[in-house]
């Protein structure tokens, strides 16, 4: 499978929408993912991305001490494994192996993307101002990659305790139909 | 249209997904309302929510001041209103009254909840650290309300330039389905 590369520019329309996302660390050569729902844009230029990683997560202490990790986008039919992903813990086992997903190397970061997920965003943490207090990172995109055999790709948005609505149709308000 | 209250615990499933949704402020008993796309749960108790407002928009200077806001949630069949919304500003005009939205008193803010929307929740600025950097403001979330009359809502995803994915279908993977 051949990714593409994808302008940081635009990670924005990748997560503006809310998907469900993956995130993925390494710490001494292991990897680990969790699944994410509370993240948002922060900034165009340079691209931030503002998420919340519980202290509660074998990820969070990872996350601070190498600063670095990759957002992973999936669609709706890995639902399932993006719930085992939820539920379980890198501190247990090794969840790209149990669970079933490929890592591969990303270019920026040590954290490996997803080879499942149709985006993948190379992250470095640049802010830490809120982590103590909320566990909140700020995050710099990259480094950004598609994978161009996912057509239409459809995202899951999650509603709590394992509900997800899946992207519907697209539509488009044309900016000059909307003047008064 | 009566509103019925909805528990502030559980705002994170209506929010969590990522919809578009419509701030408004009140100032000087002048209302004015701004689309919002950059958002993200920050905590579950209390339900505290951060977002980004531009320091461009009309409402930023307003919301630093009084500290108070509705975050509003629109069905798809309101898109127009939204993009309207967005594009407009609220130094140049009345956008309730030329958009064709319906204010209704809230009860803990003096922003005012937004009639059309299914969702509309109260909040109140509660941390400032990082707004001179990001724009980034932290909501409490004090008092929330739907509308039992839209049933399953439509929420919209934006994904830049008046391109939105509007709700499809809802799954539920139980957790039980997941266990190895």
């Amino acid at each position: 499978m051949k990714m593409k590369e994808y302008p940081v520019s635009k990670v924005y329309s990748l997560l503006e929408g809310g998907p469900v996302v993956m995130v993925t660390t390494s710490c001494g050569g292991r990897f680990n993912v969790m699944s994410m729902s509370w993240h948002t844009m922060i900034e165009f230029v340079p691209p931030l991305i503002g998420c919340v990683v519980s202290d509660a997560n074998y990820t969070f202490n990872i996350l601070k001490a190498t600063k670095e990790c990759v957002i992973a986008i999936p669609q709706a039919r890995l639902a399932g494994k993006v719930v085992r992903v939820g539920k379980t813990s890198g501190r247990d086992i090794d969840k790209f192996t149990s669970i079933g997903l490929t890592a591969k190397p990303a270019s920026a970061v040590k954290a490996p993307l997803i080879v499942e997920c149709f985006a993948n965003i190379e992250c470095k943490v640049v802010d830490t101002t809120l982590i103590d207090k909320y566990n909140f990172f700020i995050l710099k995109a990259v480094k950004a990659w598609i994978d161009p055999a996912q057509k239409k790709p459809r995202a899951l948005h999650h509603h709590g305790h394992g509900v997800f609505i899946v992207d519907g149709k697209k539509i488009r308000i044309p900016f000059k139909s909307i003047e008064p």
